[in-house]
């Protein structure tokens, strides 16, 4: 590289710095707004938050950008592995943001907020009517984007390639066949098994005090550095990263039902250690960030799954939960406890799903966002769609569009494609599950001594530290030496609910 | 106006927004900083303070900045009163940071680093030396910006427009010479007065979450709004404004002396209070801040002493205090606290002191930096007359230079002219407080009553509420109908602790 390049190489860097400290400074303003930011104070915080925000979407495709791109690329191949990542980084968001005409962009923001606003009030008063024109037209512009990204194969892999690099139409539809059929069929055995848990004392009164510092032991415990870190109380829990060193968790308290703080905080628990490791190097890049969407929700569903329901978990910790608690364990069993937070129940709302069912909702959503993309339904289709899947597939029927197609917000902010991200990370974490196995035989054992930190440090190892320097499917492939297999997941749940559920064909039953 | 000035005007309006906006972000940046960020987060984050104020320092003196001023100066009688302020405030600053060469101010702000760490280094273990070669180059900088600055009459005056303009040397020695008189023998007075008040009771445990309720308890009668605001802890106290809707107070707790976050906390609500109530029009200008320091600071002493440590107010709210102590006050009566709460003691160190001889502690800095800045005096020979003056003033002598000339690090900053603003603080104070009580004849029976609502109408009207739009002296003019005239702060000093310290000459003494 000459050294012209080399100065060039040096501003891009700098330029990206200060991206990097505008995204820093915006999710600074985010986790203030919903953690205690005097309500009075919220109008002109919303004018800041919107400066920032156009300031960073401006440098993302501003003049200065497009010459480093012109620039670099032709060296490509002589840039640090590192750097070659953020220019690939940084020229794909150029596309996606400059190919869409700018006053047509503008028009769309407009609508996304009117639609979003439409959407509150269509879910309320449960009449998807007034929520179905603004639904139209975020189609009708997501399609016209799609034509301007262009895309291979199927229009929606377009969408999918926002959430999810890599996967495609192709990737998913064998993947999420087979789970729904074995999921369908599961499911309803469970539905007919006479061993149900009894689950009355998860909904006694748990002081919210004693939640607070129950989370922070097991949060301690997992490995999450509260030097890097801090437990905060919101309406909406979320994880917010405003850089390796400073990861923070948010969490909600109700104080009949303790499960939502505990699994809460356990989950997102899990995306923040996520954050909290990825490589120093890459501090004030755009690759100091979990890789996508997918691996993002694998972590933290590993974490409050396959780790915070586990049974040996809880035989380490059912104790110190008792201590924190208000009596209502005290003649509850560790195994009476287990099967409670593994109750398994087909209901009406995703976000309230356990994680049996929680696919087929996610495979409802993919289903019919495909067939919209590939216009096989309409907008004016989607309530009569959905009551129909939601009956076939798991069993229940809502009684009205607040409770069926207008629950999730996804929609009204044109997040087309996100949904199946939600599903990919319950397969990634099942599939991380058994790698870790292979190298953690004792995994059981590690869970009922306590040694959480033996896993913490086989994902800094597996997932973490790369933060986007790999793309989804490699970090699965490295990681498990395999392509997306849904045999994990399947054998995960066969085997976990078999057992809670005694599901056991009689020949292998021992009794 | 023509069309074209009016599009210039907008365009004008909205980069000040941006510029308003990246300041809310670094003030929030800042207060996330002293409440509670992860500590091992503040690397990047010192960071991202640097990317964003280095973005607010180009602005404001662009090549854009300067067509603004180009274009909208011509027309400024045209333009409306508030925009013209605005533009007022823009050049000034802009002729400040552009006059300086680059070059010369990049060497400067590292050499200010360099210095605040030496300082340091140098009060830790007591030795100017440490210190001297540090601040021998700070004021070869200064007297240069001076240079680049111009100024009229005493080169210190452009120092002290920095944070007081309009207050020049001709209006500070005739005023500082009458109080220093004054004080001197006053104090001395009191030193010898055989009626010294007890303090013992101020000393004893008083619990933290106590001292946190009655604190916001106070607050709330104070009038901080508390939906347009927080209390948080922190090591140093301070308000901080991020837009009239959110104006946040932090204090510390020291259970062994509840006087700290008691006072501590009426002292930056009395700041806050102020910046709630900045005309909401000002909002996204720069003009939506107190009017200089000075100001500032007299509305923040204005609550902590004359409303604070006034007898009526305790006359009010002593048994509330009572409910949130330990038992300590219980055999104190109203008039014991009182008497308290108001010990004068000469002492070595500024933060320390009392209302009483705090205007010494910054007239002896005043008279120094003159001095420094007028080639009277040369940086070696501080420590010899700093010790001089303690003497002379206070009558007290610094043991080593840690508790003496080194104790603020104000200089290490280069902040030369900002102590002055500090005791006209004080004196706008008296000076306001005698006209609030032409207004409001039975001042002490609203605090007996707790009607402290009205004080703060009064101070909203006075001064609060036009933010930048009128300088420090037109609000003294404006709200007293007077100049600045130390004879009302002489006056409320000898009526108040006449009193205390029972100084009443025999003919006028009524036993």
């Amino acid at each position: 590289m000459n050294p012209m390049t080399k100065e060039i190489e040096n501003d891009f860097l700098q330029y990206i710095q200060k991206m990097t400290s505008f995204q820093e400074a915006l999710n600074l303003l985010y986790w203030d707004m919903r953690t205690g930011a005097p309500k009075k104070g919220i109008q002109q915080r919303a004018n800041v938050v919107g400066v920032l925000s156009s300031e960073l979407f401006q440098m993302s495709v501003s003049d200065e950008m497009a010459s480093f791109i012109a620039s670099l690329s032709p060296h490509e191949e002589k840039l640090s592995p590192t750097v070659a990542k953020i220019l690939e980084e940084c020229k794909k968001e150029y596309h996606r943001n400059k190919k869409i005409p700018t006053q047509e962009y503008k028009e769309y923001i407009i609508l996304q907020s009117k639609a979003e606003n439409a959407w509150e009030q269509a879910k309320e008063e449960s009449r998807f009517e007034l929520f179905r024109p603004y639904l139209e037209k975020i189609v009708e512009y997501k399609k016209r984007f799609i034509e301007y990204w262009g895309y291979e194969g199927h229009p929606y892999n377009a969408l999918l390639d926002l959430y999810e690099p890599g996967v495609t139409v192709d990737v998913l539809d064998p993947v999420f066949k087979k789970v729904r059929t074995f999921l369908v069929d599961f499911v309803s055995k469970i539905q007919k098994s006479p061993h149900k848990p009894k689950t009355d004392f998860l909904f006694e009164y748990f002081p919210k005090e004693n939640q607070r510092l129950f989370s922070l032991q097991i949060l301690k415990k997992m490995g999450y550095d509260l030097e890097a870190g801090r437990l905060d109380e919101t309406i909406h829990p979320f994880e917010i990263a405003l850089n390796p060193g400073d990861v923070r968790v948010t969490t909600h308290y109700n104080e009949q039902d303790f499960r939502v703080a505990i699994f809460g905080t356990i989950h997102e628990g899990g995306h923040a250690i996520y954050e909290q490791n990825i490589r120093h190097d890459l501090i004030g890049t755009p690759l100091c960030a979990g890789t996508s969407m997918g691996i993002h929700e694998s972590q933290s569903l590993f974490y409050e799954n396959f780790i915070g329901r586990h049974r040996h978990f809880w035989k380490k910790h059912f104790d110190l939960l008792k201590r924190y608690s208000n009596g209502q364990f005290d003649t509850v069993s560790i195994e009476e406890f287990y099967r409670a937070v593994n109750e398994v129940k087909p209901g009406l709302i995703r976000i309230e799903a356990d994680e049996c069912t929680y696919l087929l909702h996610i495979i409802i959503r993919y289903e019919i966002e495909k067939a919209l993309f590939q216009d096989e339904i309409q907008v004016k289709d989607l309530p009569e769609i959905w009551n129909l899947k939601y009956k076939e597939y798991l069993g229940v029927s809502p009684q009205n569009d607040g409770e069926g197609v207008l629950q999730d917000i996804h929609w009204a902010g044109g997040d087309f494609g996100y949904f199946p991200s939600y599903g990919l990370g319950l397969m990634y974490a099942a599939q991380f599950y058994y790698s870790m196995k292979k190298d953690l035989p004792d995994l059981e054992g590690l869970l009922e001594t306590g040694q959480l930190i033996k896993i913490k440090e086989w994902l800094n190892q597996n997932v973490h530290q790369y933060g986007k320097l790999k793309k989804p499917l490699e970090i699965l492939m490295d990681a498990t030496g395999e392509e997306l297999n849904p045999e994990y997941f399947i054998r995960y749940i066969r085997n976990k609910y078999t057992d809670i559920y005694r599901l056991y064909s009689p020949e292998n039953r021992h009794v």
